[in-house]
Parts: structure tokens; C-alpha cells; sequence
């Protein structure tokens, strides 16, 4: 049998229905740099899609980029981005934010978010130090919707770090690199017009839902970002065939598109979960969304590996390992049963067969 | 009649023939970040191209971004970029260079090209100024090949800027955004390998030379570049989907595909410039590839620019502007047909019918 | 005889008044980081002087280090610095406004300064450009008073700066290194009270006249730069002693030291240009204030500097050198005219001798 | 009586013999930047003191700026630098080493300090984590001596240190803005020669030992820092007056007065340590150097505050305050012996007086 991949939910082109939008309009002429009618087409919808018919909407390539380039425009020299510890800009951005000239002050996670009880009790501590002047000043804050853990802000939650935010004047920025499996998932109850209510900023993702590479950055209050087009030219995220971008985004907030890309990938995960479940695995970090984590045993990893491609997460402990299983709109049914099978194979010992 | 598309190389999507492998491609599963088999096969492709077969490739996704990521892996932070005023990364990338710490040294062009003499006489002034300790170290040497004005750094002419690169121990990095029109020019004698051989480092431009977007950076010496896998990702500049770019580049230099799309902007570009010499329009800048430059009085452009979409590239004079016609792979003879017959109806006086 | 020193004015420690006060209160214990009594009385001098009682006045060590803090205070990421292409920060600062990641956009200068039309036809160039937001913004203005020329911008130029400042809405900020010596100057029609009122931000030079060390950065409104303590502490620009900086500037504007010491040099200056003159030197550049250019044959270069210590400042030709002479609170009338003597010996033929 | 300042170890000017030596050379003339004779006779002393005939010394004005040029020249721009998280580039820099573009790797503090084994499981973790090319590599580890928290290094920890920054090849670097009252300390086992030893740099504090200002970096292997002088002038770290830096550490290092400065803190922090333990308070941090650490309930502190002038360090619980006493050069035996009278007052219940 062929090798399933479950490593990431950026393994494969694009959702067919972007893939056609792309193909149709290959030979058509448009202007750069995002100002042709695709990209307006697709911000209209987005607009819409967040009832913010005012909304500015910018197109970018990557989610690194995306941050670098938002973090930036969002703070002075003398000021930084106040994250969870496991926030994918304080590990996994390679110093972007840095790079930028920005420290990222990092708080404990739970559960992957950033607590607002937490954060308040940070910034009431820093404006009470003595000597704060000589701190960084926390001046926005960064969470992503769904977390790196694949698990989600309430809208309580939610409600209540903004809450905060606005207590201390900080703006607050969803980083969406999932958003679509976020919304599609039956425990969320955040929607994008709650986003639009609650964040500053914030982005849908469209590289790991459906689209070839992309993201949308969407300004409720445009006239808190300018110079965000030259800013954007500046981090090398300034797509010259932007038009590109816009194609993409019409595509997926057509018909529906992008909810059904979530709710596919939304019910393949849950088909996992309740496949680990039979069969005895131990899950972790309580994921709701498309992110699958299982801790298996160290000896069994290699062989595994041969046949199914995984992310390994981190160690557990000494002898295990958390792993990532990641579905997607690409996700079929052959791979989830072939991955049932499979697992069985290696059910732990008390795994009903 | 429709509009007409002369603004620039990037208007269009993709070169079929590279659709065509997105398409082919698109629901396969490959690992990211450029790591699968279609970066190795295009990276092999292109090391045998360049007949350097330890050569590193890495591919990105813009021109601007190439640029940053490349320049900031050369330099340490007191030291500078040498270009000439006219270069890309010294007007046009929004300080894109600045951004990571760098100051872009500039000399007077020579037809947008940086002459050996002039690069040797700033060099020794440098460091013969008893205080050049205190002004930015120039210690690399930025040159786009073609250049932003079309034009073209001969053989000798590259020759001679590498000897003084090496006398004064400069690596030596060429912007090949529009490279594929620079090799299909019959008035160019620098091939692939030759770049390979006098640079340190070059980029191979895919989005305006037939990919969706990418541009494929070139290391004849790997070791040149530690740590560039992480230094692309602090840059946004590691593409998720790298598949993505490994797929194009792979179209593109298979059966000569890149040469193609070079050869048939050329003609293009060949024929227009022909048109204009007919109907006696004024061109300037003297560039042989697929940019064509041409001196028109202002009072005729916003007409024009009703029938044909072009670039108001600078003033000539108080009453003419020098506007640039740009050739592609995506360029129709129906459409230059149509230029001609657009442009035959604003001839100069005196032009011949 | 001893060597005489005129190579720059910052060849000796503190004048004797300044340095009197620092050892009156060297036991007395302070306050960090400015935040003492002696600051705060020396701000009050300054702030009387500027004519500014609401003025902002910080402290800061030396002059590269407060250019890169005020102007990385100034600008967003996107955005640049116009400067003559002479001043301190395009050439002699290492890329320290680079670094802080902005771009120095440089005007060619006229006599070391900024002509008001200039920059008017560069702002009205750069906004009327289609791909301005692909370029950096210019967003203030640099200039020094006195230039590194030793020129002096006088009321109506700085004036007409200051109107095309306005009409762009760029901040106009002053370097004052040597602003003593300008403030001395029989020619110069610009005081503290007109600096002030035309400047968004400047700062009074100390370390080359007359303090130890230090520089008084002057903001007429305050609340234009946020978060500048902070950004000091980032920049390696807040002195733990504050105080010592306080110290000094009380001493500086007390008693009209300032002014003494800008006129006593500014007498050393004219007596040897007077000397010049009478031997027959070519002077250049016009400088009327404490710096004084010559233009010597080369061929005496190592012999003069065996007795004098002196600046070169650039070629004045194949043959001949620009030689910078500089006076300053220490420079003596021995000197003076221990440096009449020597230069009469190397006096070009046909000097009076 | 009058206030008595136990703040901070920078509450007064300089030592008396550091300030006589600028007076008695205050008129004569020098070089500037650093290349005069005093700079080259003080970088003499400190050498011999290193045992480090071949070291580089260069000069610098203040902590923050010394760390943030110093890991700039040691980093790349995809690096960091491990510290622990009370590290003072960690907390009190305001973002320095980020303005500079580069993430600080913080690991748990033990009693202010790095342990080897902490520093080995962290650096074996991220080279075996699969995604570590995503991550900031760390690339040179910073330590301070005496710690922020006033504690020491033993020799052993150092060299256990040492060999785990060998065996993972990372330049070793040591803040020591309070070397001296390291150096003097009876618990100290680390001399200059063994920093020297096991040091890829480090600097000797002058601001907080004697001097007005100024640190002394100390580079056993010049070839490590190419370019530093420009990088020094690039962050504004370059004096002018270059020899007002040499005249004093030439000072400080006559003599023996920088093991004077040290050993006279020192008697006088272990004479307050003496007196807190005699009345009962409770000490913290165990401290064995000149800062002194005691938590106090918080309804004394403004009380207290009116007569002694000390640092709030941070809560220790809801009622109390960790607060710190400095002792420096310049206390007076009267001084202790005030504070004595005045903690008497304020002793804890069961306090002895």
C-alpha cells in the first residue's frame, strides 16, 4: 500500500475548486500587486464574510511572513508582542518577530492559549515595576484561533482577553493559519464576525485550508495600519502577481467553500480520534480541530513511520512521544481506514481490536 | 477591442506547460519546505544548467525577498551592499535592504549597469580614507543581469567586475529576475554557466520568466551560505508548500522550456521595437530584451493608456515621459499586431505610416 | 616645541568650568538615569534658553548615538531620512541609521546643506510617482547646524526648510554637535529661540563644545516622541550617572559658558583664517565658523603633520589635499600662533610672508 | 540626617583617584576613538592583569550598549544567545539584543545563574528536535559575574560551563558590570586570568567599579570580533574622547585600585549583612557580593524610603518586599553605620537589638 500522509495539512496543491479558479484565469491579464479585480472581488466577500463592510483586506504568501510583517506594523521600536510560551512567533518563526527588532514576552500557555487572567495580572505587574521603562512595553497581543495545540478560545475567552486589551490600550491579533478548521468545529462558538468584533487584526488562513499558499489579513479599522502596502513591499510579502491571491480568496469564500474545507477535514478527525480511542491510544492536549495528538511509544516510531508520514510533536516522556496526526480538506476516507488499520497493527496492549 | 497588456512581465498566471505539472501534481502528498522530490529533481536540473554539481539551490518565492534573505546572509552588520543608484534593492524594494540592517552603497550606472572602473575607484577611496573605519564596509556587490533598464552586463563586462570583486574579496550576487530574457537576447554572450562561474551567488527568476511566482537562488559554493534554510524562514521566505516551486522549476527546465519562454518574448520584444523604429517613436535606455523603452509626449498618455495598459517609467522632460512596453512568454503576435496598430494612430509626425 | 593639536575639536577633556562642577559633586549621591536634580536644573536652563517651557530635554552621550535614537524615534519601519549627502548620518555613522533599519535618502548639498527647493522638487518627484509606495517614504528631515562643513544654514533658509516641512508634513529634526560654534558666529542669524520654533526636534552639541562628554536633545512638544526613555535604554543611550550629564550642561549654560565658549573659538577660527589669508592659502568650502579647510600640495602633508596635528579631509585634486584645522574652548593663542609660525614656512610662493 | 543612598552601585561620580587622573590630563591634547596613549597604557594593564599579552581591549561607555555590540558581532542574523531568564539582556536591556535583531534563549535561573547541565539538556534537545532549522539556533551563551542577583560563578561551574559551550562550539561571554566586587569577594574562586581562560569575551565593569563611566571588553582571540570598531561606532558605543576611557581604567588598574574598590565594598556589605542577621531581618538570594538582599513587609517601605534610599526588587509575597542595599566604592563606614541605626528602628519582632 501506497505511504498516508497525516504529517501536516500542507502537503498537497490546492482545494480543486481554487485549482480550476487558478486555471481559468490563467491567461487573463491583470494589474499587480493585489489592485486588479479578483483581489477586490475576494475582499468584498471576505468583508462580508466578517461584517466589516469597511474592513481593509491585504493579501500575503505565508504565515511567518504574515506576522513579521503585522507585528511590525503594530509596534514602536521600544515595544513588544506579549505571547503564549507555545505561540508559534516565540518558537517557531525562526526569530521573525526578532529580526523585526522585537522581543516577544512570553507568557505560560493553557492548554496552548494565553489566559486572560494571566495576561492581566502581567501588565498590571509591569505598569507597577518601579523599573518598567527599562522593560520592554508589552503593546499587543498575539494568539492564534486554533492554537498551535489545535485547540480553541471560546468566545468567553476570547471576550475576556479583549477585555484586557482594551484596559491596557493593547491591540489584539488572531493569528487564523487554521481558521478554517477552527470555524468548522462543533465545539467552537467564535465566528469570523466575532473575530472582526473582538481583534484589530487578524488573518484567515488559506496555505493549510485549501488554497495553494496565502493569507488574508483583515484591518476592521483600516486606518490602524499605514503603510501597510510599503511595509508589505519591505518583508518581501508583497506578491507581484497578487492578482494570484485574490483568485484564490474568491475561490474559497464562493459557494461556501471555505466552511466545507473545514467541515471535511473537521469530520476526518474526529473519525481519527474515535479510531485512537477504540483502539486504546492515549490522546493529549484535549484537540478539538483538525490536529490529532496521540503519545506513543519511542519503539514503535520508526516502523511506523514507514508507512504512515506523522509529525512527532515532542517527548512525552523518556520512552514516549506525542505525535501529530493532521488532516485536511485533502483528507480522504481510503486514508483514514487505511490509517485504522495500520494502527491496529500497533494498538497498545488493552486496545479493543 | 479589448484592452491591451504591455505594463510589465507579470500579468498572467503561469506558462501552460507549468500549470500543467501544478495540475498534474496537485493531490499528490509531498513532505514541505522543499525537502520532496520535485525541489531535488528541479535543483538537479538546474546545478547541471549551471554545470556546477555541488551547487546549493534554494528556492523563494520573490524577487524583493530574494534579495533581503540573500544580502543578509552575505554581510555582517557593519557592512554594505555595493549597487548601482539604479538597482532594485536601492529604489524599488521599500528598504527592503535597510530593514535587515544594511546600507545600500550606491554608484552612478553606466546604462543601469555598475562599471568595473567605477567599482575598483570606490573601492581603493575607501580604503584609503583615513576614516573609512567609520563609514559602512562595502563588501558585496549587487548587479541584475538583465538590468531594470533592460540592458545587459557583457561577458567582458562581468569579467572585469569579478576581478575587482576578488581583489578586494567581495562576493559578487546577481539579481536574475528577468534572466530568461537575458539568455535568449541574441546580443548576450554571458550564459548560465558563465554566471555560475563569476558569481557567488544568483537567482534564477521564475515569476516573470513563466512560473506562478519563484525564484531559484544558486550557490556554486554551498558553504558560502550557513544556515539559509532558517535565515529563508526568518524572512518569510520559506515557502510551506515548497513542492510548490520545486514542481515550476522543474517545468521550466525541462525540454528547454526556460530558453523558450525567453526566445519567444525576445521576438516580441524584436518586433516591437521594430514597429517603434517604423512609425518613428523615440526610443531610449537601449535595451535589447523583452523591456522596451520608448520617450512619448505626456499629452497622449491617458488615451493611450485607455487602449493600452503600459508603465509611466520617469519624466523625459517637462512635456515627455519615458514609458516601458515589457514582453513575456504570455504575449500574443495578435496582441503586438494590435500595439502596432494602436500606436501607429499616435505616431510622431513624421512617422512613417 | 610640542606638537599643536587642530585636528578636530574634541582633543581635550572638559572646559575647566565644566569640569570644576563635576568634581564639586562627584561624592554626592544621585539618582540613576537622569532622573536627578542637577538634570532636572539643567533642563530648566535649557528650556529658558529655547524660549520652550514645556520642552522635553533628554540627555544622551554622544552624537552618532543620538542621531540613531531620535530618528529611529521619528520614523515607522516604512519610512526614511532626507539628508544632504554630506551629512553625518549618510556618510561618517557606520550605518547606524541603517541598522536601526531605516534608509538615509540623500539630496546632493550645497555647501553642506539642504537647499529648500531641493527637497520641494524631491517630495513633489517622489508623490507624484505611480510606484512611490514601492519606494521608502521620506518622513523627516536631517540637517546639522553648523554643517559638517562648518556652514551655517541661515533664518530665511532654515525657515523656507521648515515651510516645505510643513507642506509634507515630515518632521525637521537638527543636529547641533558643534552648535556652539554656530551660536558664536558673527554671520549666523539662527538662535536657540529660532531652532526651537523651526525644529520638530534638535540637540545641543556638548562633547565638542566644552562638556566631558554629552548631548541635550531638545523637544519643543514633548508628546512627538513617546516611549524615548525607553528607546535611550534600547540604544545604549541612557548613562546610568545621568547626573554626570546634568552636571555638565548646568555648568554649560550657566554663566553664558556656552556662549564664551563658542566665541572664543570662533576668535581662534578668524585669526586663522586671517593667517591664512595673509600666507597666501587657498581656503575652501566657506566655513565661518570653527572649522577652517585649506587646500594643501601633498608633497608637505607628512612634513606639516610631524608639527600639527590636523584632519585630511578629502582630495582636492591629483596634487592637492583639503586639510581641516579645528578650534575650539581649548585652543590657545600660543597655538594659534605656533601654527601662524609653522604654516608661514610651508606658505605657498607668493604668500606675504 | 541626611538621606542615606544604599539604591544602586552608580550613585556617585568617580573614584577619587580615577577623577584626579581626567583633571590632572584634562588639557592636554589627544587622538580621538580610542587610538591615544592612555587607551593603549590602560589596554597594557588590563592585558598583563589577564594574562593575555595578544587580547583586544576595546572601550565602551555603558553595560547595555557593551552586551548589545558585543552580541552583535558574535551573532549571525538566524542565532541567539542563551542567558538565564534573569539575565540582565533577559529583563533590564529594553529590548537591545532584539533591536539588534536577535532572540535571547532564556533557561530557568538557579540563584541568578546558568547551570552546565541545564545549558547541555537544552542544547542537545534543540539540535535532536526534527524542526530545529525552524528555530532560532542558539550560537553563544551570556552569563554575568556576579550575577544580577549578586551571586558568583564558582570556578567549577564556570568551567563545567566551558566545556558544554565547547563540545556545542558557542562563544562564551561574561557581563561584568560588578567584577570587581566579584574579584574581591572571599567566596570568589574566579580570577581575571581565569575569565580570560574560559571567556570567548568579557568585559571588566568600570561604570559601577570607580570609574565615571566605561567598560573595558576584553577579546583574548582578537580575530573573533572583525570590524568591531566600526560596529562600536555603528552602535553608538564609540566615544569620541576615547582616552577619557583610558585614563580611567589605566586608573583603576594602577595600583591595585580596582581590587581596592572592590575589597572596601565588600567590608562594607559584609558588615550590613552582619547588622540585618543581628537584627533579625530575613535575608535572600544569598548574596555574597556588594548587593545585599532583604525582604521587608511593605508597610515600612515608604516609612523606610524617607531616609534610606534603597531598590524595590520585586514582591516576595502579598505583604512583603524583596529589597536590595548596594555598597560601592563610595560608602562610608558612617553610612553602615547609619543604616544600622535606622534598621534597629524598623527590626522585625524577635529582631535583637
Amino acid at each position: 500500500m501506497d505511504k498516508l500522509y497525516f504529517a501536516c495539512d500542507y502537503q498537497e496543491g490546492a482545494h480543486p475548486q481554487v485549482l480550476q479558479r487558478l486555471t481559468t484565469y490563467n491567461l487573463q491579464s491583470s494589474p499587480g500587486y493585489g489592485t486588479d479585480e479578483h483581489c477586490e472581488a475576494a475582499r468584498q466577500k471576505i468583508r462580508e464574510a466578517c461584517g466589516k463592510p469597511d474592513a481593509a483586506v491585504h493579501f500575503l504568501v505565508g504565515g511567518t511572513q504574515t506576522n513579521a510583517t503585522v507585528i511590525d506594523a503594530l509596534l514602536r521600536p521600544w515595544q513588544g508582542v506579549v505571547a503564549a510560551d507555545t505561540g508559534h512567533i516565540a518558537v517557531h518563526e525562526a526569530g521573525a518577530i526578532e529580526a523585526g527588532g522585537h522581543k516577544v514576552l512570553t507568557l505560560p500557555h493553557r492548554g496552548g492559549k494565553l489566559a486572560a487572567e494571566d495576561l492581566q495580572q502581567y501588565l498590571a505587574a509591569y505598569w507597577q515595576d518601579a523599573s518598567h521603562e527599562h522593560m520592554v512595553m508589552p503593546a499587543m497581543v498575539y494568539i492564534s484561533q486554533p492554537t498551535e495545540f489545535g485547540t480553541l478560545y471560546s468566545l468567553a475567552e476570547l471576550e475576556a482577553l479583549r477585555e484586557v486589551c482594551e484596559q491596557y490600550h493593547l491591540p489584539l491579533y488572531a493569528d487564523g493559519a487554521r481558521l478554517a478548521y477552527a470555524l468548522a468545529c462543533p465545539q467552537n462558538d467564535v465566528s469570523l464576525r466575532d473575530l472582526a468584533r473582538l481583534c484589530d487584526v487578524f488573518y484567515i488562513g488559506g496555505t493549510k485550508c485549501g488554497a495553494l499558499f496565502g493569507e488574508a489579513v483583515v484591518v476592521p479599522e483600516p486606518e490602524l495600519l499605514p503603510g501597510f502596502f510599503t511595509l508589505m513591499k519591505q518583508h518581501g510579502a508583497l506578491l507581484a502577481k497578487g492578482f494570484l491571491l485574490g483568485l484564490q480568496f474568491d475561490a474559497l469564500f464562493s459557494g461556501g467553500l471555505y466552511g466545507e474545507i473545514g467541515r471535511h477535514a473537521q469530520a476526518c478527525a474526529d473519525r481519527l480520534r474515535g479510531v485512537l480511542d477504540e483502539l486504546g491510544y492515549r490522546q493529549c492536549y484535549d484537540s478539538p480541530t483538525n490536529q490529532v495528538f496521540v503519545v506513543l511509544p519511542n519503539e514503535i516510531l520508526d516502523s511506523l513511520g514507514q508507512e504512515v508520514d506523522f509529525t512527532s510533536w515532542e517527548p512525552a516522556d523518556a520512552a514516549h512521544t506525542v505525535v501529530r496526526f493532521a488532516t485536511s480538506w485533502a483528507t480522504t476516507p481510503e486514508a483514514i481506514e487505511g490509517l485504522h488499520a495500520i494502527l491496529r497493527r500497533y494498538a497498545p496492549a488493552g486496545g479493543r481490536p
